[in-house]
């Protein structure tokens, strides 16, 4: 119980954020909101919460912020922001991803840290000039691969990077959800008309919004590299302007080969993001929806279930924990680690000093990667699944 | 996603709260503090966080109070804010639990809401005083028995009370933990050494710590009442001053027969609280380590899997969810979901309006009937396991 | 995979068996058939299937018997056969419970050795008549208590015995099912019907039926015995005539206490055998509907899946498996091992050799032990669920 | 319980069987026996079980072979058994791969059913030479994909085959080990050695040990027909001769799409066979270490738990099942239903009769659609995966 910053260990000063989008019928901005409060780093403080005006002032009075700064947009809060003494110093980035990239240039060029939702941008040459304004600026920016935040996952990497798989083989994820199983999109579900139009969403459909975690999730653990894959997109609903359905092979540097599911269409899942790492000495498998446990099998001995907050784990899970074994953690306990983390961060640019090497929130290089990755993705699905490199980017 | 109150859904007026205990070395108190946090009802605005005046203001600054609203001692507390025009409203009693009664009639008597962990006191005569205490003033008792906030726990109280299982059969309880397998009092462990302590846990151990969960949860789920016990406790780590096994039959108005079985030294177990509930028509299981699913089996069907969040739950679990499906709430959230309807409880004393019949945070009446078990427990269990019966309280 | 005599590991004799009922309609009959011809050691040469001589007569044939070897009656079979040079040497009872004992005693008084299902009379009277009868007689006396014949619940005796668990404190066991949730005995249902009849099946109902199978494998499994319980019986369905759910306390010689539940009407439970063991230094858990993995819990250290056949068996649990781990094996395997072992017992009495140590199906004494259980639970349950000693009968 | 010919259901003539192969040191030899056990449909009364004579007489004789047909080689037993008017009807070929062709156009001339284990030979070319010899015979050929016998892999049949879960998009299918994850093969493991020799296994390793039961599972239970697929084949294990890891992409007739993953170094599991198929309007999960329990989500409804023998199931599952749900069948009994439907077969050829359209044994076809595949794959992977068609062989 020992997040950097958390309850208790740190000397306070919030930080103060600003948000754009998450308005009215939003998702992942709520999630935000209560990912920031959770650890008691952030007071939110300004809001440009919609694209349309009358519903950002309104979405920000919604949920308290005072009435000066619930902005109708956020060029507007990002103006009026700075002429405050007490204005915000970091901007969480919520919207559709059509809009992350202007708005993230937006609030690096103002002088402000940046909380990104993932993917980055909607395409790799956007996500490049991100990169290019960060440079020369001390500006903390992360891009929220929620995931990452998980304890067990954490345990899982620093395992791998303490060598105790021996050297890794074979690396399996999958992301199947079903939610787009029907045309939801032609209903008015929000999430889902946004998510399947390529004008807000970028080219990539499944493998963009569920598919990158996938492929964060494998290299953050892993800490190998994937050097080409071979993909396969479809899009089985009909009608449907972005794929649904990912399936890969994938190539590691170093030798690892693996496989990549993402599907939207696959009744019986909700959110089935699972990871199943094998090396000489041992395996993993970790399971997004039941993530306070962490199957480990030392090769030749019985299987174990290391559960969060338990015995059995390291000083890297231990780290972003909060409550004991056997009282779960969920999905927003991981988002909130990422916060106080970034909070950890934020304070060390002010403070100007080190940040501890444990903090490990994924920042605009993972961003840009996951671009690189939807980009190579589309490319060999558009070949016919022929192999296609992954650079550096 | 529509707990009263939550996130976007009602205009705004965030609790001014205070806390007594919660501070250095402590557990429960940094959950309530999360759990009146996350969904932004509550300032938490001072505390007198321990029984030591200089641990007290320690632990208050490190928290984020303000200097003069550190305080040394709940006294204090109470004496100052009550001359604050910004006084808190409503206090957070978080202490150990001989600590409970004292600091609640004190905060009552100051006309302020309270907000008790569980048991209620360490004696039932202690209790009943409480309750007098709250006869004729408008204030809000709350008493945490947090399992009920989890959404599938919710959705098992409705399905029962909505006749979907039938006339109800037999309900088997259980709560079986590890940590006091070992005699960890003598570490100098603090959460063990005030719960195996009978001056300030009460004369129950693993009855109070966990037995008393079990039974409200039990009582909750399927809206019976037991009315007869028989119990066997036992000491099985020598030297142990309190019980750290509990086995009881139980026997419910109306004619249901139970098992209830809390232990604190069965090895394999963090926190295993589970619920069976069996009647006429079908069968409920729910297990806290894995809270996101409620597994139904209407008789002569196959068993489903319910899922929060997910396509099969009703109106009483959704009303307190945050996020869909397969992305896991935990413990903190289920706690949180109580500050909610708290929270909303509250609004309503001021507002004089009425409380929706959906909020259902346990209060005094519960936490009364948490000690009539526990009296009930150690006098059958000094009869030889003789029954006793329950009355009303 | 080295059952003893089993394949390829004993020159082979077969040992002649005949059967007592199992006819049309039967369910136990067929299931003791194959665990006889799984493991080759047999061959079924005999039988008086039916209390009905036609029926008998037809059963036999329909299974292959020879026509002058499928008798009317067991008196005619035993007759018969003690005049044929190549007549049966062993009998399996099958018949409903009444019936046990009376052909029990026969087939004794005519030199046979016997393999009776459980429980082992409708009396403990009747139990010890026959055990008197064994008494001076060279002759296998077999109880089928089956789920004994389990690997991983060979392995979790061995673990026992060999102390791994430290003292024993807790043993939890329960057997839920649901098959009797309705008057499912008014409906022409045999299984149902005789087994719901005090004078077929005994003045048990679940107890008799199931609650032995779990006190045996309690015993079983700890090596404790029960010196007392307290037993609160119910019988939830209209009219029924026996007991349908069972809820007892249990303690032990030696100190450990014990919760034993088995219910008849509890939906969503097919056959939920499930027995769990905690010590001083780690905790046991096995679930007979996943019968190939036994979860140890080292207290301090991480849970573990031992599989059947897997890295982490004993030689106990690999004595008694056929196939690699991951190919699950299953009830009429478990059944098999004990006619197995059951065989290896005859030869040893026709060759006068010693019988290894190993060997551990349940004989008249566990089978007298389940008489003991059903009639202090019968006893308790009378008074109210007081204590009840047992005795060492 | 239902089998066709099954205990009870059928007048009896149990087919004379003879077994080439499975002497000392095999494993899947023994299994054979078992399974033509089980049932009641077979009596074993010849065999050559090595290939080496001395051993294949005291291998014959061990399990209790007559000593006149404890043969010496296989030739010598078809002639031997041709000349007697008791002679066996049928043979199992048990060998390792490379003998399963020459065994059984040996078998198929001398006019005898055969039941081969698989892959039907060690490449296409003999698979095809071996329908060739069937081609006018009147004799049963069954290949032992044994997974193809548990119920609850029927009812996922039946249940894609009426449609239930509408069109199929996605099938997902894995089936990975770690017995291999260290070079075994050299510890003088007799399965190992001959597994990862090419000589003997043909030049397949994993793909043909176990992806060609992963490929026929997912062809048995959809229906549908892989017409291309891309393949990457590993050899992780140094100095291996043949791959120990299969990843490959999917594509059917009629757009489904899917992933095939099979591994040999996959630390953590056993048989972790497993296949999920995805349609317009649900999705299912079967297990292999798990058998009897079938996981349906109907789309836009909570998942079940479809359990063999229980409320849910049909008419396929029931037919083929013999105890009641929660009395676990496993992989000894999956594999004896196979027998038991060849025994029908056999009998209907005897017999000239209708074989009812519900036995579903593997024959020739799917024994050379499984070389079809190791091919395919084989070539893929020399080509860096690129597509394959798979044709109709």
């Amino acid at each position: 119980m020992t997040i950097e910053g958390k309850d208790g260990t740190l000397a306070f000063r919030r930080i103060r954020l600003g948000m754009i989008g998450g308005g009215e019928g939003a998702f992942i901005g709520a999630v935000h909101r209560i990912a920031a409060r959770l650890d008691d780093h952030y007071v939110l403080l300004a809001g440009a919460l919609s694209a349309s005006p009358a519903k950002a002032r309104r979405s920000g009075l919604a949920i308290g912020l005072d009435r000066d700064r619930a902005y109708p947009d956020y060029e507007t809060m990002l103006r009026r922001e700075e002429a405050r003494p007490d204005g915000i110093e970091a901007v969480a980035i919520v919207t559709p991803n059509h809009m992350h990239a202007p708005a993230a240039a937006a609030c690096l060029e103002a002088g402000l840290h940046v909380i990104c939702d993932k993917p980055l941008a909607t395409s790799l040459a956007e996500g490049r000039r991100l990169r290019k304004l960060t440079q020369g600026r001390r500006l903390v920016f992360a891009v929220t691969y929620n995931y990452t935040g998980y304890p067990m996952v954490r345990q899982a990497r620093s395992m791998v990077a303490a060598g105790t798989l021996g050297r890794i083989r074979v690396v399996q994820v999958e992301y199947p959800q079903d939610w787009l199983t029907t045309r939801l999109e032609l209903t008015g579900q929000k999430q889902a008309a946004w998510r399947t139009d390529p004008a807000r969403s970028g080219k990539g459909g499944a493998i963009g919004d569920i598919g990158t975690h996938a492929f964060n999730l494998a290299e953050f653990v892993t800490g190998l590299r994937v050097s080409e894959l071979s993909a396969d997109l479809t899009r089985f609903v009909a009608g449907r302007r972005v794929d649904d359905n990912v399936q890969m092979l994938l190539r590691f540097r170093g030798g690892a080969r693996g496989m990549l599911w993402a599907s939207q269409v696959a009744p019986g899942h909700e959110n089935g993001l699972k990871l199943r790492v094998y090396g000489e000495t041992g395996g993993l498998e970790w399971v997004q929806a039941e993530p306070n446990y962490l199957r480990w099998s030392p090769f030749g001995k019985a299987p174990q279930v290391i559960s969060r907050g338990g015995v059995a784990v390291d000083a890297a899970a231990a780290r972003v924990t909060r409550i004991p074994g056997g009282h779960p953690e969920g999905y927003l306990e991981a988002f909130a680690t990422l916060y106080t983390e970034i909070a950890a961060a934020i304070r060390a640019r002010s403070d100007r000093h080190r940040l501890a090497p444990e903090v490990q929130f994924p920042g605009i290089e993972e961003g840009i990667r996951g671009l690189v990755f939807i980009e190579a993705g589309l490319r060999s699905a558009a070949r016919n699944a022929r192999w296609q490199r992954i650079g550096t980017a």
